[in-house]
């Protein structure tokens, strides 16, 4: 497999050509951005977690029946994974109230939800990711009826298959943001599963686990994500 | 039916209660606002087009099976309505791109969608009113499932009904929020159905006639809204 000129440099990773046209390379680097690219800084180690974490994710909701674009960790930053077309749209979940959604409608951070929440943000960084309803997307052609479905039903066991795996660690999964693409038509899971994408609250001390560390400056970033991914490779 | 005290001012009605706790009286005010209370005015005429439009679409949509709260006109300003517990979620639906819809999607006005969109606003004004994706206000208990059911079903209705009902008239209905409540138990239509709270655009021109031309400052305001009213009692 060979690592042939880079496509684009996102603001977590930078996607490479290969020989193979259905095959890219992500290369995860240590830049953490905050509240729509405002606050910038680095997170020495980050980029190797979050890659190896997200394999390891991504091969276990495999076994559950998502499909991923997981293809081969080539090093501890890199990974090759199928060439998709990313739908335009970041899927979250949530558990628990926290981050935006807290402050959006006045609520505290910390609210057990009976059923997980389902939301779109449009990725578009111009306009701020804005949260966005299915309708919506439906409505803009970002997505079509069955794509969303799709999407729907992979999320919720996305959801499911984490909860429990993290849960497993010691960790409550509050929310999380993913990203679909397109490959042969078909969609399935791309981006990453991280602490950058996840909210993880240590079970026991509802201790932060994830970006918010580095979002609020509770201190501690490069020893969580550290901590995050020893709990993980257990 | 007595008018007793009055229960609370809101920006645009007045509501009062009656000898009958069941029922209460809104008298309809020329106020108008925009921008979540940033901007404030006056509409000569306003509160009697609102009130007589209102009852007007309310009485059809009766007959269309959607229950509302309206009960009998007492004057061009007031009217007996059903006293409801008002669900905190205002609900819009859009048959064509325009307004903050627009604006915060980065799309132009006039994109008619081939299905129309359905979202909620959290009635929360110290919040600006945020948009809220359904499983939102089932996370937080806005409203139970069956509600949220019963109000999508009765919202299609509404929009198909005024639909209808407005290119009849010569107007095009590009989006409307309506407002539910509880009334013994059960979702019934309340609020109001006006130029305050609906988009229209003339069929022909495009021409806006609606709060719009208050909003954007666009002149004619009050001759826009007597010439819709003549348009809906025609
Ligand atoms: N399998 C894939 N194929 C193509 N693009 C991908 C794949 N997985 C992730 N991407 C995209 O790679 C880009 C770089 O990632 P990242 O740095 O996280 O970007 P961003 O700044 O948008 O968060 C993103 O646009 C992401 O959606
Ligand atoms: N049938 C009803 N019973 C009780 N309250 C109602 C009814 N219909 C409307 N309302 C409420 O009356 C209040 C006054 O209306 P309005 O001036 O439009 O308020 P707002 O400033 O919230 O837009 C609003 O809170 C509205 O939801
Ligand atoms: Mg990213
Ligand atoms: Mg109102």
């Amino acid at each position: 497999m060979k690592k042939l000129e880079q496509l684009y440099e996102g603001k977590a990773k930078k996607v490479f050509k290969t020989d193979d046209p259905k095959l890219y390379i992500v290369e995860y680097k240590d830049d953490a951005t905050a509240f729509n690219g405002e606050k910038k800084g680095q997170i020495a180690g980050k980029g190797a977690v979050n890659n190896v974490m997200s394999n390891i994710v991504f091969q276990l909701l495999e076994q559950k029946g998502v499909p991923t674009h997981f293809v081969e960790q080539l090093s501890d930053r890199e990974t090759v994974v199928k060439a998709v077309e990313i739908l335009p749209l970041e899927v979250i979940t949530r558990n628990v109230s926290a981050g935006s959604f807290a402050k959006r409608y006045g609520v505290e951070e910390g609210i057990v939800f009976e059923n997980p929440t389902f939301e779109f943000s449009y990725k578009n960084d111009d306009l701020g990711d804005p949260l966005m309803c299915e309708s919506h997307a439906l409505a803009l052609g970002l997505a079509t009826e069955e794509q969303i479905e799709t999407i729907k039903k992979y999320t919720a066991v996305v959801n499911e298959t984490m909860k429990e795996f993290f849960l497993e660690k010691g960790l409550k999964l509050i929310d999380f943001k993913i990203e679909f693409g397109l490959y042969d038509g078909e969609v399935i899971l791309a981006d990453e599963v991280s602490p950058d994408t996840c909210r993880l609250w240590d079970v026991k001390t509802n201790e932060k686990m994830d970006k918010d560390r580095f979002r609020r400056d509770l201190g501690n970033v490069e020893e969580t994500y550290q901590e995050v991914l020893k709990r993980v490779q257990k």
